[in-house]
């Protein structure tokens, strides 16, 4: 019984935060760990549907890239990287969609309806939700966002759906574009207005030494990113992270958090408690 | 951080049980020490901005006995009861609507809203929600319910708002009449189809033997009420209650539950554990 | 024949005031002894059923001070007055809430009801409508109005119900204030974007000479108010009316009118008569 | 003064009525005098708009014999008839059709709105409202109803207009027919599952002799008709009209009346006085 | 079935077209020989029916010249005109409506349902719809428009039904006025925000040399039409159009067009082929 | 000019046809020649995007088999069939998925968007919308539908929105299910109370003599379908199509139809002529 107390104690803790996000959109760009562990993707899915249960409106954006090169191995393709971006032929762009919407999108939708929440997976094509256009004539297929068109999200949202989103752009031409899916997941936590955008990442936020995990910076103030980029503090795809992020605070959203989404609950943790977890950037 | 884990744990332990009242409507009679002890107060206020928050339709229907007592006293007045019903003259009957919709049912209503609720406060003379008629003679304005007309809890059910209702009826006369609070609460659960009516009492629940707290019996089957009042199982004030159970659950209310509104979070401990608290009434 | 010829004709008379407030919101602030006189609290009930049978949105908000004396003292309380307003300890406020919400209020509501309407009676607690503050240490809970949430009062408006308010404000502690009826009433026309604010009250209107009920003042200009107060015109409780209906007037209220409640269907005189009756405030 | 208080006393005598008919759909018959005298006509239009303003939905149904046969004069037809019915060639039919839609209707909109309702002119034509088919080879362009079609009648009613309705009947063919004004109310009442059905005519009512204004018939019960008829009780123009007040009673709507249009507000005289005027057809 | 195959092509090459005027409204002025002749005035209906169908929303507003002056002369009442205009006595203005509102109103309206449209027939007088004043002391009733009220016509729009509109106007005063069809089509135009206002007239379109139907002119700039109006260009009656044309123009319609209505599916010609026919006129 | 005029001929001949499936819904499993040949893949979405803006309401259902066989063999997986159906073990329904709804299915969607829809792809996972268990133990993941929620289906079709279904099914252990795409199709059908159900084919529909085109059968009886398999008429993959044809059918869909989908413009073909094409299957 002192248990079953501890616990009913528990959720009335959880009130506070529930009222404060009750019908607030929240964008999640969802990858690393918390996306290929067995079991924190389960945590993930009944995350998300404890979220839209208690009120909050989940949208989930996800990326894939490791399960995209080990399939285009087994297809016996290689790919060719530059700055960091799979240059992408139309044979990759057709598994780059293949795998990030048939494959990866479907299987979270999968585990967020076994949790009992009723998700619905979408890529950019669908409804022509993300506008691209080419990035450069030496990459290919990868392009960048060009336009965000919402209605769908919003129709199934509004319907009880947990919209999952397949980071593909569709061009004017109607080819497809490999887009970076921080980016486009800022745009369209920018769309939808988000209240909050959340990136579940691998780390445990920007740490000014990324040796020490005690280093870690709780805000960032965005007129700092810059010297902080300068500085070498943060790199690699923290950068690009950074600058989504960036935009996506000048653009209207509240807040932006980098959390790490290789805790249990991360999400949870981030929402339902003072402290939150990683690095929040605001304006 | 290991306490923040164990917290986000049990908020997803709660999930099934969010899931399966979702959007029901449960009927709450609210009454004994869970509504005159300050801590209990407080608790039960939370309990319910809680319930609404993740998705239930609470409906609170109070008693207040000692209070009216209290207050006639003050005023010079002493009760005669007849049966355990007050005999009612014109008088009495202006303090018992008085203490009941003007300072018991106000009092509810600004804990609710003071912990982040919408609580609107009625007695059942508002939009001539409970129709009542005499109930003999020889009890003045004693009545009983002859109908209920749901309008206005719906309204303010549906706009978002918690109904916290005084159980005071008003006759074709348009004399108010002072009926019994528990069988006041059944009609609501009937008349609103509600899903669970839920009794918070100062018992257990219902106890084969009165001096033993393990006796409790976990379910009653409605076929069995009138053995356990015949062999003497249950008496006194438990008696309306049994028989308003059945009545609902034969009107098609699915279950009624007798709990201890001497526990913290009584109400969350029924809804959101496996084993429940108290007696359940099923059919 | 002939008699019945006269009433319908009557009733076409009505017509061009009837199309003139159509679906228009009025508030009356109810007092005097149009609602102590057993006779004239029948008439008003049925007036305010008519007004919402032809398509106008009254809302009622009623005073009580003589029947808080009259229950005080039967408790065995007396009450200090200082500057018109009584010193306010906490079982002082729990005396007015009572008497107000729970006798006066549901007495208005009953007999409204009885005559084919359909009320709802609030308190400022319910839907936490009147938000009040300490007005000055030294008068314990009385209050003053900071904010109105009008959400209740247009839920219950526009599914059909004629919301009767008693002015109990609402504190950030929770606490409940005894506030001024009458600036209760103004602040709530104000909230609602009342088409007419009306004072019921125990005086024909402004007498330019108090002992002369010729020397009434058809229509004051709200720029001319704070010369009657200094001229001692009008004094006593007609000042806050006067300042109620300025702010009223100010915010939007297009008229603001002080009639007679003594006089038999004195609402109906004002809305369905060229003349009107009374003093009408405007800008 | 005094005047005044017997006209809002007679405003509050109306409520029982108002309350009564309170958004209760009413299908008038409009002919006679009613639509002939210059007076008559303009308080008929007054009528109509205050009983939609208190809150019934009237709709008119006219006839227009005589200014036909006036207009077909001046054309330099003559009209033959048969079993009082007109024959119909194509151009007659065209005559009534103008006549009945184009000046008749179109008239009675005028008046009405020119007394602040928001009248709109239909023929059976429009929104093909009544389907008629032809009754007998010999009588040309006369038709009977087959069916009518009320979804034009009921989106402009619930938009807040009045609809007004000439009674010209659409064949399958697509031509137009001349049918009769009495059945096609009676048919329209039925498909608007009308409350009242009123006939305005030029007699007192069902008269058991002719000659007696005060051997006035008050109810009729559809049973009685085929004997008043056989008995020569009632005969002429009387006849379809009882036969098509017999129709919609057996039908479902509640109550027919034939009242004397050449009262002044004929209308209000039945609806609102407990006596009622003329005759009413009942099961 | 090669015939088949050209038939559903020609459809899918309609696409754009309808994809373009999806949703619009598109207001036509109806009359010259495409009201006239048996043949073109069903395939006009179709026209209207086939547009309702793909998603467009068309209001036609005919006129009805020449019917009138047969329908005067028939009654022995000979038209005086000054300046093109009819002087119109209250005799006249009795015909031109029943001629308007009663006969050719109502032939349009059954010819569009008869192809399976579902048309209602007004005149201005509906829902007051065109306010209108009196032009001149010397023409009697000719008026011209002053307001336009749209609700009924939106409210029948938005129901499915397709409005039909003869050209009549109401004063004030209540009186009917004999108004300018060009005119009153345009300013209904104007009080739609229609996307289009096209003129079926018995000419190709504004032409450089009225003998040459090769020297048609495809696009006339509003700032243009005073010249063509100095040089003669135009006359007669495209004047009025011309200047109809360039106020709705200046209010907000994006293009009038002046086309031929002599051709057969003038209307889908215009609207489905990538040239056009006749002129259009635009800012 | 002509050439238009023939052009908007055609147009107004679609008019009954267009009427007869206003706001009706039409299922289409796609699949055959008309979903792998570029141009007629062109053709059938330009089609679909046709029916949509003439009001009708299409849903794609797509099967994808050599599609899928030509990636497995790319991945290095050959494939084992039992009676027909592909043996579906763990990664082959991965493929099976990630080809279906990850590269077809888009692919589909993508074209429709192309030419101005606003597709939006499901599988059946998406929503849960399509439930299915194992069909036998040896055959691994193969499944078969168990039951349709159509929720996801309604919202998207009611917002404008064309679905276009892979047809995977998703099991109560939340595995996904390799199911029969005529079945789903069917299924779908049904759920949706559908009027129309197509197959598009790659045969010219039912024939007597598979050699003689000539001996196409226009229309089954569903009681004649056991008789034509059992005496060989139909065989092959056509036998599921009759088998889920008829059971759509008995659920109450009007007709099947099974239509040559190597003809351009299929759809349009037997949905815009008088005599249809292919076999058409009715109760």
């Amino acid at each position: 019984m002192k248990d079953l107390i501890l616990r009913v104690n528990t959720l009335t803790e959880a009130l506070p935060y529930i009222k404060e996000f009750y019908g607030k959109t929240l964008v999640i760009k969802y990858g690393g760990a918390a996306q290929t562990l067995e079991s924190l993707k389960h945590l993930f899915a009944k995350d998300i549907v404890l979220l839209r249960y208690v009120g909050m409106r989940p949208v989930v954006v996800h990326g894939g890239g490791p399960e995209i090169t080990r399939i285009m191995e087994k297809m016996g393709k290689t790919s060719e990287f530059i700055g960091g971006k799979r240059v992408t032929d139309d044979e990759t762009m057709d598994i780059v969609e293949m795998v990030l919407s048939g494959k990866i999108n479907k299987e979270i939708v999968a585990l967020i309806n076994h949790h009992g929440g009723q998700a619905v997976g979408l890529s950019g094509t669908d409804g022509t939700m993300i506008e691209a256009k080419k990035l450069h004539e030496d990459m290919g297929l990868v392009g960048e966002v060009q336009a965000i068109n919402p209605q769908v999200i919003r129709t199934l949202d509004e319907a009880g759906f947990i919209p999952v989103i397949a980071p593909v752009g569709i061009g004017e031409d109607s080819k497809k574009y490999n887009i970076n899916a921080d980016t486009s997941a800022a745009a369209i936590a920018v769309a939808l207005k988000a209240d909050k955008f959340i990136f579940l990442t691998d780390t445990p936020g920007i740490l000014r030494d990324p040796e020490d995990a005690d280093s870690l910076i709780s805000t960032i103030h965005i007129d700092e990113i810059d010297g902080l980029i300068k500085d070498g503090v943060v790199g690699g795809g923290m950068i690009p992270k950074l600058i989504a992020a960036r935009e996506a605070v000048i653009a209207g959203v509240s807040k932006v958090h980098i959390i790490d989404g290789r805790l249990p609950h991360a999400l949870l943790l981030e929402l339902f408690t003072d402290a939150g977890i990683g690095t929040e950037v605001v304006a």
